[in-house]
């Protein structure tokens, strides 16, 4: 059993799992906020106790923290005495949190992989490049590391591992669907971070065919579901973190990602990515000053947490799942539809920023409560899947699968 | 009679201005040439000297210049006995350079009226807003300022007068419109200063109609013409200095200006728009740096200068004029054609910068020849058209008039 939650990152992420600790604080004890900027923790804080979201009285604190800084992060684990470290911080900080767990024998939860600042779209697999150059690390030390809890990572590789085992004696591929149907009403903007948003489009889109990766030129490929709810969408191939596990950790020849785009978001994107003015490389002004393209980009864009009272509509996020059971061709589609006006009326972000937070938090429970407190460093894929999705059926996500004209709530 | 001549500018058509002053420096005498960046004006002169440019033996000198600095362009002026100042600086200089004029008794020339860096598109007439405000001191000063004398403004404004004077007894309407039928074969480019070519398009479009002025948004008007040579050709009612100057000085209704842009042009231009990356207003980014946006997608696009060598196609400028003589309905359309791989051959720019370049050295023999020598300040409307016209026609730059199916050179 582990007790007592840090909690880095404040932002819309960060907003859905503090008030999702609040509300199990029965279980997970204490709950520390930190960020770079302690001001975003305060007002986190300050939304939870309007909301009321405290299951029972207990702590509830923030904290100024660089994440970047080792030993500031080793310090504040111990000084809260928090046994389990929930990072939705910056993709740029997973590998100083993750030793700080290592060295302080908490357990580490992440919802996105490692990312360098200065390397978009790295060779794959990428967790190689990161994260799991810190495997034996964590087993030599016991200290229990789940990569990738969100929804997409996360939630859809618990999808995978449990179409391989319970619907399927063979898969042949697995085609990840992400759609936000919903709107914000403004002209143009990104749903999280710019900055980490617009990375995943610019470079190569990485993707599992045939056992093999496969590069593709973003919005090259694209496809058309009939999806519940949602109605029909076009989604495009599109690289994604969790390909890069479950290739490795289930034998299906074909894992790929589509994310669904609008029109108007295509045409901007591409209007700024062929300008360079998505780029991470600095240019220079006639001034002399020294400016990153994309951090500018940032800097005019709404702030992503600012979208979030005026969105409407809902998410689809599943899995599409195709192969053979008793000799019979099967097809299922395991998935969840969130609506992004219920999120904000019960956490104050919108539901993109939910999907990513929920998981998360449901994974802390099984982690304080033995289940998932594996004692080394997982990707979802290889934990139990059912108390997962199980859990989350009663926190806001519930996870449906449809088959042929069958839809009903998987648990 | 006026001598020798102080280029103030060494941009694309700066690099025109100092090759056709060479090409007459037996009447203009000495040319010199100043920039703040030094460098780009001894490469201009090396390429007059490739080139074999200058008519006879004389002087031509480069010199670092800060033109926003009165007492530093007064003292070049007298050091170089410059009689004849050309400024195709920057347009945030004019307001300086004039004043240096004024206090040394220099002729004054420019191709584009003057703007503060932080006011876009101000309440009409705008030379009231600056120029005019020193013609008191012109006149007192028996100095010579002909404001405006590239194409557009400039030429456009001797075909208005000359219509007006020549070809009509009353004058509805001129629309004076403006198409690039060029290709410079890359992604996106503005071909002048981006700082300058999108302050052009970012504010409201000020028209003269009905003697009032009209406010528009940009693109929200727009017509297709069949011109000469380039055919059919969509343009976009636009604000443009010349409309400030003609529609005080002629007795017409209604005076327009029409610009000519691509679908993908005007797509590009409406997303960085929209999304206020062409404000002039700074930004400050997560790193606490303060950057215009603007200053930032000037850095990030081609340098116009970079274009010329391939660009390849046609401009067509002209004023199409309707009004009545003798008791008759009258059409005229006034214009000339230049070609981007010409200009090109011939002084190393494009035609845009060709066209802007060539009149104001074609207005500087004027002056030097005493022809244009008024001391005190003008537009071009209040000059006589017909001898600049005919001096173009020498010089690179024919005009020609079109009445019903008959097309013939000006003269």
């Amino acid at each position: 059993m582990k007790r007592n939650v840090l909690v880095i990152g404040a932002g819309g992420v960060g907003q859905v799992v503090v008030h999702k600790c609040a509300q199990h604080n029965d279980v997970l004890g204490d709950i520390h906020v930190a960020s770079r900027n302690v001001r975003k923790c305060r007002e986190i804080i300050d939304s939870v106790h309007h909301k009321h979201a405290m299951k029972v009285p207990g702590v509830l604190e923030p904290h100024a923290l660089d994440a970047m800084d080792v030993d500031a992060t080793k310090a504040l684990i111990r000084s809260t005495g928090a046994q389990i470290v929930i990072n939705v911080g910056h993709a740029f900080v997973n590998m100083s949190v993750l030793q700080a767990c290592i060295e302080t024998g908490a357990a580490y939860l992440d919802t996105a992989i490692h990312e360098d600042a200065d390397k978009i779209c790295e060779a794959p697999p990428w967790y190689a490049n990161h994260e799991w150059k810190r495997r034996d690390a964590c087993e030599q030390q016991g200290v229990t590391a789940v990569l990738g809890i969100g929804f997409d990572p996360g939630v859809v590789n618990a999808y995978a591992a449990l179409a391989c085992q319970a619907y399927f004696d063979e898969v042949d591929s697995i085609d990840i669907i992400d759609v936000n149907a919903g709107s914000h009403g403004r002209y143009f903007a990104t749903n999280f971070n710019p900055e980490i948003n617009f990375r995943e489009f610019t470079g190569r889109a990485w993707t599992w065919q045939d056992r093999q990766w496969v590069q593709n030129a973003m919005f090259e490929v694209q496809r058309t579901d009939d999806l519940p709810v949602v109605g029909q969408q076009t989604t495009y191939l599109t690289g994604h973190d969790e390909l890069h596990s479950l290739s490795q950790n289930l034998d299906v020849p074909n894992i790929r990602f589509w994310m669904g785009f609008g029109e108007h978001y295509i045409n901007v994107f591409t209007v700024l990515n062929n300008l360079g003015l998505l780029s991470e490389k600095p240019v220079w002004l006639d001034s002399g000053q020294e400016v990153v393209p994309l951090q500018v980009v940032k800097a005019i864009l709404p702030d992503p947490a600012s979208l979030a009272p005026a969105y409407q509509g809902k998410t689809c996020i599943g899995d599409l799942v195709r192969g053979r059971k008793d000799g019979q061709a099967r097809e299922v589609f395991i998935y969840n539809i969130s609506d992004h006006a219920d999120a904000y009326a019960e956490v104050g972000s919108q539901a993109i920023s939910y999907t990513a937070g929920v998981p998360v938090v449901a994974a802390a429970l099984l982690v304080a409560q033995g289940e998932w407190d594996v004692r080394r460093m997982v990707n979802v894929e290889e934990l139990p899947a059912m108390p997962l999705i199980r859990l989350m059926n009663g926190m806001g996500l519930p996870s449906r699968i449809r088959e042929g004209s069958a839809d009903r709530l998987l648990d």
